[in-house]
């Protein structure tokens, strides 16, 4: 293999944020262009959801104490992990030593790279659920490993992800090593049942799989949700990471602060990739996380309820739509929409609507090649804009709805 | 090959600032505890020497801006990427175009681990210079590379770094695809000369060789030193990356800023590693680089003259020791010192002088299995302090003395 056919299947440019690389191509627009603040649901919007208070002022204090923040061992500043350990102890009801089970990294897509850097080996088969976050796929093809897609029927189930746990048993037979996956789930929102994480722990405990799990938004549940940490289970997997941080609920993505915690040997193993790979989490950075799980009385509350406010409100506008559905999120901040068959391909539909609606969104393929019908939002946004935005992207949907369809509806 | 396989190679207990994660051993510990303030020459010290002016208050104007400035593309924001192509275009002369050439990273060490993760597969047979900063070799490791060493006989040369040029082109000759160096060297601190840089440009561009140069320490050379940029000379490999950034010589590492600049496949490639690996250079960091190539008029000549001071100082200390030596720094704030035979074992020595002198150094194994009687200082301290530690390290030092060592002088 060479390093050209290694990376072909890399691909970013549909990924979130990188929209503006894409090349320029003829598009069919149809109508006027649909005027309003222009909206990015790539991400969420730090400007109306700010980050953390006290956040800046702790980077501050970083600084001030200069040469001891800059340069820390490479899994972080002892004093730091060992307040961050305590958080995770209590969040996750789950002993975790600050010596022995923690590293700091440089955000929570730092840690899952570590995480799989540090598990994967060239060949080996590694489950990833399909949806899941788009950089599942892309880590296991730079690694060399084989990709073994595990359903997840998010569509057909009431209660919990939906995954196919007969398809991951078998896979499991079959050989897989290691089994990634996101909950809640990037894309669907969705939050895996107690019954789907028992089963998932013990099933990676029986066939030896190593089991890592980014829990980056399971602060963020909605009212009359059950979350199941599955590091708390009574029988867990040998090799078990979780990945987390404050990237998205506390809005202190732009700090790029991430943690890992689990099992000794694989932490271990983590330090040393991430010596050659970034050296640390940024020094200074590294004082924010002070500001992690010590929000101030209220504060995850309030910010629960705004943003299932913000969710009502989209799905509302969406059902008023033939054809266009998605699951209420369960964790978290996104929604996965499914739009009904339009006269231009998925691709080139999200490009009109930058164009036409200045809405920007990312398309179901970064999470599956079979969702050419799907879309994600991050819909972390101001609840009027978001709303509005929504609004232009249905109206410029219809001028693009296949004939056929039109007329059933 | 298994995944504990894979990592046993990455040793990182003796790399820089990971010195308290070592286990206890018994120690030969000879005579009374030599006092005075501790120095940690594993690293600079950003207190002695602080980060460029106005750092802070570019990462504040970052943090105003919001959204913007939180999330950036991979490759980094915009308006900064140009700035910085700017700088480096008129630093190493050489046209550098923001939305082709140039890739913002985590730190330095992002911009290695992305430009190697970028251009070595399995079994590539990758070149790298004995001695030369230890992560070359253990990113060769991870990736699955074969590493192929090329002596740099550095103490047998008065011009440049002493690089066995036939040695290389044979390596070449032999199928390597991939050249990795330092220049100014890390940990010698010799420059490389004119007419080696010609040549290993000559070379890898017959041969057909991707070269990455890590030209980290590059704005820090002394008096009277001949700096050449690979990346300026007429002919020059095809893939060619060179990698640099304002951890050193600024002071400013606790930021995590890098940069990589040269070919534009490369970069792009770099790029789809950089969206899977940490995502972007912290966001609100990234403003940091305002500071970078901007020092006020004079500032950086201070800054070497001070080092030279330093530099000075503690190269008179050891020309009093026999069997002690050090090239001259022409470059950076590194010294490799060679020191005679001891009773004990170099890493042994290391962990006496912690305990007995409160001074830290990198032993030489870290740059090249056959530095057995050499350590590595960072002399960008405060110099009184840095001048007593090395005092107190050579007092320490005869109490080892090998006897026969001991009745020869």
């Amino acid at each position: 293999m060479t390093i050209e056919d290694k990376f072909e299947k890399l691909g970013i440019d549909n990924a979130p944020g990188q929209e503006n690389l894409q090349s320029s191509v003829v598009l069919d627009l149809r109508g006027e262009v649909l005027k309003g603040p222009a909206v990015d649901f790539s991400h969420g919007d730090v400007d109306a959801h700010p980050p953390a208070p006290d956040s800046f002022e702790l980077f501050l204090e970083g600084v001030k104490e200069g040469g001891g923040q800059a340069y820390t061992p490479y899994r972080g500043k002892k004093k730091i992990l060992e307040q961050v350990a305590q958080k995770l102890e209590a969040f996750a009801n789950v002993p975790v030593d600050p010596d022995k089970n923690l590293i700091l990294t440089a955000g929570t897509q730092g840690a899952l790279f570590l995480a799989m850097g540090s598990s994967v080996v060239m060949s080996d088969k590694v489950a990833i659920v399909e949806p899941d976050y788009f950089a599942n796929r892309k880590i296991v093809e730079f690694l060399g490993g084989e990709m073994i897609a595990i359903p997840m029927n998010y569509e057909d189930t009431d209660i919990g992800s939906g995954i196919d746990l007969k398809a991951l048993e078998a896979a499991f037979r079959e050989g897989v090593k290691v089994f990634l996956f996101s909950n809640p789930n990037n894309p669907v929102g969705c939050v895996y049942s107690y019954d789907e994480i028992y089963k998932i722990a013990s099933l990676a405990r029986k066939y030896n799989v190593t089991v890592i799990i980014d829990e980056l938004y399971s602060r963020q549940i909605y009212p009359g949700v059950v979350y199941t940490h599955l590091c708390a289970q009574k029988h867990i997997p040998d090799n078990l990471i979780t990945i987390i941080g404050p990237s998205k609920t506390e809005s202190l993505s732009g700090y790029r602060l991430g943690a890992a915690f689990g099992t000794d040997v694989m932490i271990k193993r983590m330090e040393k990739l991430q010596a050659i790979m970034t050296l640390r989490c940024s020094g200074y950075n590294q004082a924010v996380f002070g500001a992690w799980f010590n929000e101030p009385e209220g504060w995850l509350i309030d910010r629960v309820r705004r943003h299932q406010d913000i969710r009502d409100a989209i799905l509302k506008v969406l059902s008023r739509y033939d054809g266009v559905s998605a699951k209420p999120t369960e964790g978290g901040s996104y929604l996965f929409i499914t739009i009904p068959e339009l006269d231009v391909s998925l691709h080139q539909f999200i490009r009109i609507a930058r164009e036409m609606a200045q809405v920007t969104v990312t398309p179901g393929t970064e999470f599956g090649p079979q969702y050419l019908h799907q879309f994600r939002i991050n819909f972390s946004q101001d609840k009027d804009k978001a709303v509005a935005a929504i609004e232009r992207l249905m109206i410029l949907m219809e001028r693009y709805r296949k004939l056929s369809e039109k007329q059933k509806s």
